[in-house]
């Protein structure tokens, strides 16, 4: 069928990116505990950008569990949320580093926005294939929460101009109720 | 067979490649729009760069789907391909860093015509062993496009030096065409 | 079942992070034997972190070899334990390029120590799942070792500042001993 | 049996192994041919290496492919391959800096020279374990190019102090003669 490759591909590029973050963290000259002072911002980038590509990583996971076929058009789909994913170390990178303040926020929120609107498009691919009765359709059919995430990241990034803090906020609490949001009683 | 590990290999050298470009998207130290102005010509050579390297991912998955055994000379005209397409980050950050100049795109051009003609030797050496009568055979047999990418790239590489953006133009040209050579009936 | 992509993926980052951590060891200029010398700690601190990276992955290994499916408290659980795990090589990189003083010592030490609690976490989850007569729970049931590990890192932390030879030497005793915490007769 | 994911963990590991030595190709910062030249002695470093890891994991594919059951030991072995396997990146990059200098090629080759022993320690595990009838072990029971290699990387290692050359020279010759040293009939 070749959705084992598609799974593994995926899987590959998902655990490169979650992992190359790390090296993000630049590690310090000194060997106190104050040298580690300035990479305090960065770590908690990477731990959000973390718990987000695990989120994605996970929903993944469970919507190719759902698929029975790999057509082209989900191959492409797939491949272009991957590309928004890919962008994550970097957007993250400029925001840990820079203190999260407003430019680097907003510019961190508008990558997952697009990462959120391809995920949706590469669920229609899925479901259009699978058919309307299929488990997936039927899943994301009462799933609210994966209507509300594209949402909460459209309202961060001009509130990042505004509070940063705030923007941040919003992200955060996306990534909570973002949560599997297919997972009806899929394994 | 083999055939699985062959394909899992590849698609970890693959997400590799894909993946470690964003690394040259060097993160800026200031928070500001205008700190990111440097670094836009590297992100659209990733971004074509990331669209040619899933073009082979897509293709190669489409291939081996339709290979049935592995042999000795399939492993090293495999791996003759992997090393083309591992120095795409190399000629991608070259080409992004110097904002798309003569020598840096005929070089990209370049890398992407080995990358081509190894591609085309893999497919020849697996037509080889499944047969003229395999649905591969068939469907290449029919693949315009398989033999055009090679010629475009031939034509962009002195290109480069009368007119880059010329040149570049055939690339992407390429890349759209290219997109999916072989796929007759395949999943 | 999903159980085959939750060992891809974390087959994958742990794979990652064995790897990358090599590319701290930074190449030196000059041809000369003592050019090599400065990296020498780095090199040992590679060393280190390798054999228990790889002690992980062994007991992942025979861990999820002993499990039949998967839920969603399991996947966060594991992504939980790869996100420690996640953070060796910055840890092993400040240790080694600092010689091995107290606090990157002790800064490593809690890195492991919240490795091998994840690592728990983990374990009770899957148990938890497959039930008190399984394979997995007779096996932890017997498992000293695997206690022990934690009570060593925990250990370790407060003596580094004290003697960090001595936190290294405990650290180094709990990677011997806790090789292989599960292994009754599973293949 | 669990030797799906040593094979996977396996591939992950020199798929990242012969992919980030990539790296080391700097990219220069003008956009002329003669910026090339520079990174000329490294770029060959890299495909010296990335032949020898080609044949690496062509070996390692026959090898796994011949074995049918994993125990403690083999991952282990298995381990200790990747161990010197992991630093070829560095010392590859080593050399190709100091352009194939005396000590840098004596050190690629004992790298190589473990990594041969390390093969050879994980064929014996294995063949241990298959029996002395199985087809490895008959396999390797002829192979001479398996045991002149570690010959070769020895002689390679003193001869690098008297002429680099002629030291590389017989690194090269290895790589050519070592290519598929267990090769019955497997597919």
């Amino acid at each position: 069928m070749g959705k084992n490759r598609l799974e593994a591909f995926s899987d590959g590029v998902i655990a490169i990116i979650i992992t190359i973050m790390v090296l993000e963290l630049k590690v310090p000259h000194e060997a106190s505990l104050e040298a580690l002072k300035p990479i305090v911002p960065v770590f908690f980038s990477y731990v959000l950008s973390f718990i987000n590509i695990g989120i994605y990583w996970n929903n993944h996971h469970h919507m190719l569990h759902a698929m029975h076929r790999v057509n082209g058009s989900i191959l492409w789909a797939n491949l272009h949320l991957l590309f928004w994913l890919s962008l994550v170390p970097f957007t993250t990178a400029w925001m840990g580093e820079n203190h999260f303040e407003a430019m680097p926020t907003a510019v961190y929120a508008f990558d997952l926005l697009m990462a959120a609107i391809a995920y949706y498009v590469l669920q229609g691919r899925i479901i259009k294939q699978e058919g309307p009765q299929s488990v997936l359709a039927r899943a994301v059919g009462t799933d609210w929460k994966g209507k509300a995430s594209p949402v909460g990241y459209l309202i961060s990034i001009p509130l990042a101009f505004v509070s940063a803090p705030a923007s941040q906020l919003i992200i955060v609490a996306v990534a909570v109720i973002h949560d599997f949001p297919i997972q009806p009683d899929l394994p």
